[in-house]
């Protein structure tokens, strides 16, 4: 067994992630809470058939109350300090669809102090001009603007920072060198910072006034900083939040998670179709053969090859998909021709989300809260 | 030597102030400097005098960079957490000499935070609270409106955060567990709160938007504070901050400062004559004699009678003062005549301030920073 890692700020290894479930305390999404859903919902993301969103902290509780009449909002949340890939807008695109589904307020919260406290050669001001970026990938998702409140910690740090001193009163360094691995040569805002990342769960009771129930969609790498909210919430008179929470789009050369700081294992939501094929040609990882041959004889193993990865992702025809995936398994498919559908469904995803991104630069205002 | 115990939230035994500026690394205020700082006053204040305020750290800089014609802010605080008593009064008494004197703008911080992280009974309701009533205290102290800017934390926030992140990135927890002692029992507010409470010495050069200096009057125990803020400046392109330190007002029943959390240990600004009378009469450590005779034969001990040390506080006339030392030393005073002329001090003093107190509810509005 390899070891692997997953914190909020590294993912390393080949993550087990029936592990995860086990050492964080989760619970996988079975048939019984995915039927319950349905119910509501009349169909399935096939983010969900899929697996994609595997696990999830207390979303029963959440379908349970919505059924006796309680709605819930949504939470999630950007730490900008780079470009959008791929793999950041998974979350987004679920909470989308939960938001159309269950016609629920989202706040999204950005950041913009995490990064900062985290990287040496990052400024605030850096984090802000990403935040910015970042924001046009987040509208271009198609949320409501009606329904949707985007934040800088830095900029709503007015409303924010009273109800992060709560948690921080409830919190002792203990617990959160526990929980996150601190040492003593951390800095101040390392450790503040998880409580900045609670209070949006708590806003939905504070709006509302009357206990009002928040369910985050996220990576399954942001559950620990909820594991920290649920515990504080009741002392706080605050109902615990649940998460649901995804799997991480592979790296394009594999092992870990999609990431903007390692050069050249990352799509980003900006890149140019020519840039995306030079990508999957060059860097992403095959489950091919070593000669068309042999590819033929014993067929590629979609499991461990990149680009199926992706479709998985991001082609929504589960037919082809199931397709795809018997023709490369059989040889039938080859690695060249499996990229090829992979540059093009890609492709077709950006070229969308490019123009929504471009109109998107003339619709923040009316997503923003500020003090 | 008694062992004594000098923190911001701390402060127990017998003072040794002459060790605590070895230990703090901060300077005795001396004839030099006093005579620097004469030029520009025409006059000293009492406090000086006496050396009440007795220490500092880069005043003199403050005063040379002064003489080239940089002006300088003052920076003052108050952590609300119940009334206000004749101790905190004197850094008060003494920034407003200040602003007088240099014509200077005063930021007055309320960290209505910082006491609800360390008293496990408190709220931020209750710290609120004590906070609208602590700024009508500091209102009847006569500062100038247009030239003084009082703020809560938690109200001021959405200004504060964001530099208070800057500071926290520079500090870790080994620094801030030497500098505090803190413990990994203690919580997250407690460990960040210091970030806060940097942030006002550097609103000078923010809000003139070039290097401006500041100078901190403030009790001893709050340089540590200051320490840290001094470290981390020029890390962040801010000029270090100056302080000029006094000692404790003694409580009641002697040994450490005058506080608000034990009882009968402190004379409250709204205190009723009465009540004054009976607290004085009643507690304020005596220096006199177990008997008249032993008293008019060996005469009484000023160094450790509470109602004298009052009167080197508030008894502004020092030929009067002097006179009521030698009188009580000589035994030709006893300690009844003493406490009758403290009595007299602190009652005159209080009732003129009740009456500005009571003016201040009108004005809190001209004084007050929010987001």
């Amino acid at each position: 067994m390899k070891e692997f890692v997953v914190t909020p700020w590294e993912v390393k290894g080949k993550v087990d992630y029936e592990k995860l479930v086990r050492n964080f305390g989760i619970e996988l999404l079975d048939e019984r809470i995915l039927a319950q859903l349905k119910k509501h919902t009349g169909e399935l993301h096939y983010f969900l058939e899929r697996k994609i969103f595997f696990a999830h902290k207390y979303f029963d509780l959440i379908l349970k109350e919505f059924e006796k009449g309680n709605k819930f909002y949504l939470y999630t949340g950007r730490a900008p300090a780079g470009p959008v890939h791929l793999g950041h807008l998974v979350p987004w695109i679920f909470a989308k669809w939960l938001q159309d589904k269950f016609n629920s307020i989202l706040i999204f919260q950005i950041p913009d102090e995490e990064k900062f406290f985290f990287k040496d050669d990052l400024s605030l001001e850096d984090t802000k001009k990403w935040a910015y970026e970042n924001i046009l990938d987040i509208i271009a998702i198609g949320f409501d603007p009606k329904k949707t409140k985007i934040f800088l910690d830095t900029e709503y740090a007015g409303h924010l920072y009273k109800y992060a001193c709560m948690v921080a009163k409830k919190v002792t360094l203990s617990t959160t060198k526990a929980l996150f691995g601190f040492k003593d040569s951390n800095n101040l805002g390392e450790i503040f910072y998880t409580c900045m990342q609670s209070v949006p769960a708590f806003l939905p009771t504070i709006w509302e006034k009357k206990p009002t129930n928040c369910l985050i969609p996220c990576a399954v790498d942001q559950d620990v900083h909820f594991r920290l909210t649920r515990d504080i919430a009741p002392k706080l008179g605050f109902p615990k939040p649940a998460t649901i929470l995804c799997k991480f789009l592979p790296s394009l050369t594999q092992g870990g998670k999609m990431s903007t700081s390692v050069e050249n294992t990352a799509i980003f939501t900006t890149d140019t179709p020519e840039k995306v094929r030079t990508k999957i040609i060059k860097y992403a990882f095959s489950g091919g053969r070593k000669t068309v041959k042999e590819h033929r004889k014993k067929g590629g193993i979609p499991e461990i090859d990149v680009s199926y990865q992706y479709l998985t992702f991001f082609l929504e025809d589960t037919k082809k998909l199931k397709q795809i995936y018997e023709d490369y398994k059989s040889g039938k498919m080859l690695t060249g021709e499996l990229k090829e559908i992979t540059i093009e469904v890609l492709n077709k995803f950006l070229q969308e989300h490019q123009k929504r991104r471009e109109r998107a630069k003339e619709k923040i205002e009316e997503f923003m809260l500020r003090d």
